[in-house]
């Protein structure tokens, strides 16, 4: 028997996510909800996905063209056992007694307040927190990033300090800016160090600064080690941490724009890098302190956790048996 | 028997057309030649694609990383039928001494000469003249895209003037600039307007800017027309055209962010969209002229035509079973 | 005597509107209205200038900073002559109605429609048209760079196709996007031809673009003649165009980045380059169409403008008077 | 008696040294150096500056535009006490043996390496240093920044790790990229934690990142503090700190672009921002450690510094009194 998925939103995450879905045994994707009949919603159709609107208010502008939809998200929440909100930030928490009415179980993404669910998610840090849970966070696509690597040298932390130079909108988004300036989070530390600690207990702050780009965002990390650890002792544990992967300047990989090209060229749909990109020559140890410079593919690194929250809310698999089938459906390298 | 295709230069076309052949019932991909080891390099050998260096020159390279190379340029032309030069811009020229030397066949880029070949290039308009040739050019990606949809309308031009914005680099390119300024080419009318009369006799003047962008060029078409064509017309035409899609803004294709978003949908390999792709709103009549607006996906537009080509140099195919080939294994609409 | 002017809206137009008012030897700057108590704010202060709310409802946002302000925008109504509307586009028509309750002149700006105002004006083409009038509309940016060289060569014109390549966001502006992408307008012919037709009765249509850069606006005109000019002609009647700048590409006169640095050279009060540049080398006629570039600084070129209409709305100066004393106080070359 | 200055390399930070120069009353502008004949050469002569060819190579380039020349680069350095070298990166080095040779003093620019120079100079850090001396480095726009503000603190730092986000080009540059991406320095640390000892003896690391912006530098710095200080303690040391402005987000100072913009409100030449920007909400005491934000403007920070080492060099004033002097000159504000 699979578990009956829905997704409420069906945009940059919502779509990698219901992929993602339609690619696993054990999970079928009942249908998704789509505020307006833009391209994105006629793929949906031609994918032979069930279109709802997201509520009776947008039901007059599919109406309006002749795009025939299945029912409203209260027709989809009776279908399935769980549903994805990939919502905008801030109406996962709107929307969540709607989910509470119709009994089915949640998954929020990181642009909710961590309140907003039981658990605070990455799987290969906390699976096991949300075995059986009713709802779940999975948190934002930076979290995401500085969890993987730093929770594969939690015990060495004492403390860390990670600057976020990030993307200014998404590559299908046209509407944002800035055109052509840096724009920092004057909010200092940011408030994506909280956020890792909703995940791993580790002592860490940030800072946060938005540039023009769209490609991906990149994490400057600096590590106050309480135990010794070399170059070679991180480089051999990032090489042994799933969903990391280390790419050499020697080759080639001068910025995040041929790390794209790396997924690009792996014919990775829609050049998804769920993988955290590390720079191999940027770690370094000097004294007490690690450096080492990430990347972020902030439009699909969460993907994978989404499946694997599914997995551990209705306890489908254990952690490393979730993770292994995760990665393998969707190409993950390791 | 399969032609045996060599590519030299494994860059943003190069890889492409590599990709191309390998899905060709009729072709098979011999090797391709590389100046360095770089991530495109490993990622060939890693497909299985044997490598060769571009010259003895570029020998030592590969000898320093340890990357094993199967020969150099000249080994490969030797277990070649034709060779296809993806070299930068004006290299194709000095390379084709070696071509003639090894007696291949060879097809050249839109960055060299029209006088490098015998015969200027874009399936749709002029396959015939390619028939048995040993050198062809296919044109430019912006030659290509003013070809595509000009010949379907060429009855008709008594003139075109064609306004052309293009992006300043490709997404794997950043070196080039600008950053944060309009650049216009001065030489008015251009250079593109000759060359697309190296492939169909019409009458056309063009400008060219280049704009901070990496994703497509974009050209604004204007046809003085000669005899009567209506909006519903140029529809219908364009609907009939082969590797021409037209794109509704009212399903929310605002911009060239939208196009690409079109083909990372649909799985596209590299985000390639082969088509060119015309906003349906923006063909417009207004007395004898005619307006549109379409997009060129500068990485990807000229590689079904360089499979095409290579089917009409060894008289493989005629015209149009070459392009439905070409187009069903390229996953082209239409 | 010194007409009293107000100014409601102090930012992009309203400062630099304000600025070339206090150069005017008869004119008065009398206060600006403001929304909020921003940077801009605070330099209008230091500068001496008085700061009136835009409206009661603002009048908190100033006291919680203990921003001291005159008193409102009626108050500020009650002590000019005319009140000059730099407010974002659409918000000049609203506005009207107070203006007109407290019986002063108005100017408006491009972003309005051409019936807010008696007369759609660019100084140069239609000065008498404004004089003595009561509500008169300086037209865009964009607009009055394409009448200033159109009205130049008006006698010739048979008909005008300018393809328009637009900055996405002023360098001030950092929520605008996009970031990396093109955006047509894909209503075509756009609105600029006709708003053109408000000043000058001429045949013209449009197409308008955007594109990620904040520095200028860059037009590519094409011109059917009626009868004869030669390029030699075109660069003379430029040459003699007020508020026209022949840029040679030639002296490093690469792109719109180096008319900006040239502003910047001249030492510019914010860099504005008040003067429509054409690029020399673009100038060109081939049969009978003449093709140039020109490029438009859409923060300053209509400031001469709006001090212009001022002038002729109460009768204070014949045109070339004006605009003589115009060019001199702001160091306008010609 | 005046201090004749000559400067080689009249680009963005040679024409603001002339500028500056220009300014101060005990010293004289004698010529400037150029490679060519483009408008920054014009701009030259219209002010009445005495334009020299770079080298006898570069003559042919000005007769060919008719463009009238002194002389040559060593016809000038006969002339003058100091030359200023502002050309390109390595270049001041290989220039040296010519200063040596005419027997004048120089001053030489951050693209230099320490050894060219007596010594490393950040007036207000080791203005001393610099007295009687021939050969002094003004370091970078990035060193100069950090230092101006460390040196404030400099007694509380126990070690400083500083992330700096670069700008691509500067806004008169069109070639360099990068378009859309983010390129990390993987040199970790980099290179200017090192600079910034050349100046003063603190313990720094810092990383550095390049980003496609084209208006100023950011930096993210965090110290950990020796003794303690409070976030008010810090404000009060950098209100009372020359060279070094606060901007409060409060204000409307989001981002680099209103930084800008602030300059050219106060119709700096070409908006230079002379001083450091820091955010004063950025300012943040945590534990032990200390962060705050800075902007630095890459065109214009390092020209007081130039001012000042020609006085020191020629001991014109002690350090307070010459950078008074210099600030006031320049209209720099504390």
């Amino acid at each position: 028997m699979k578990v009956k998925v829905g997704i409420n939103g069906y945009g940059t995450i919502g779509k990698r996510v219901g992929y993602a879905v339609s690619k696993q045994a054990d999970m079928e994707l009942v249908g998704v909800a789509k505020t307006k009949p833009d391209f994105e919603a006629y793929r949906a159709k031609e994918l032979g996905i069930p279109v709802y609107a997201a509520s009776p208010d947008f039901v007059p502008r599919f109406e309006k063209v002749g795009f025939e939809i299945v029912g409203t998200l209260e027709d989809l929440l009776e279908k399935v056992d769980v549903i994805v909100d990939a919502t905008p930030g801030g109406m996962g928490e709107k929307n969540k007694a709607l989910y509470e009415k119709a009994g089915v179980k949640a998954i929020f993404q990181g642009g909710e307040k961590a309140s907003v669910a039981e658990v605070s998610f990455v799987a290969q840090a906390n699976y096991e927190k949300a075995l059986g849970k009713d709802y779940v966070r999975v948190v934002s696509c930076n979290t995401t990033g500085l969890t993987r690597t730093l929770n594969a040298i939690k015990d060495y932390i004492d403390y860390v300090y990670a600057v976020m130079i990030r993307r200014a909108a998404d590559p299908n988004d046209i509407k944002r800016g800035p055109v052509n300036a840096i724009k920092p989070s004057v909010e200092v530390p940011s408030h994506h160090g909280p956020d890792v600690q909703t995940v791993i207990p580790i002592n860490i702050e940030t800072m946060a600064f938005i540039v023009p780009t769209t490609l991906m965002h990149v994490h400057s990390v600096m590590v106050e080690l309480k135990k010794p650890l070399t170059r070679e002792d991180v480089i051999k544990i990032f090489e042994n941490t799933t969903r990391v992967l280390l790419f050499e300047k020697e080759r080639g990989f001068d910025s995040t724009a041929q790390l794209i090209e790396f997924a690009r060229d792996l014919h990775r749909e829609w050049n998804n890098l769920y993988e955290i990109g590390v720079w191999k020559e940027s770690i370094s140890v000097k004294g007490n302190r690690l450096f080492y410079i990430q990347a972020v593919h902030q439009e699909s690194d969460v993907v994978p956790e989404n499946i694997d929250a599914i997995r551990a809310m209705f306890e489908l698999a254990d952690k490393w048996e979730s993770i292994k089938k995760t990665n393998k459906s969707l190409g993950i390298l390791k």
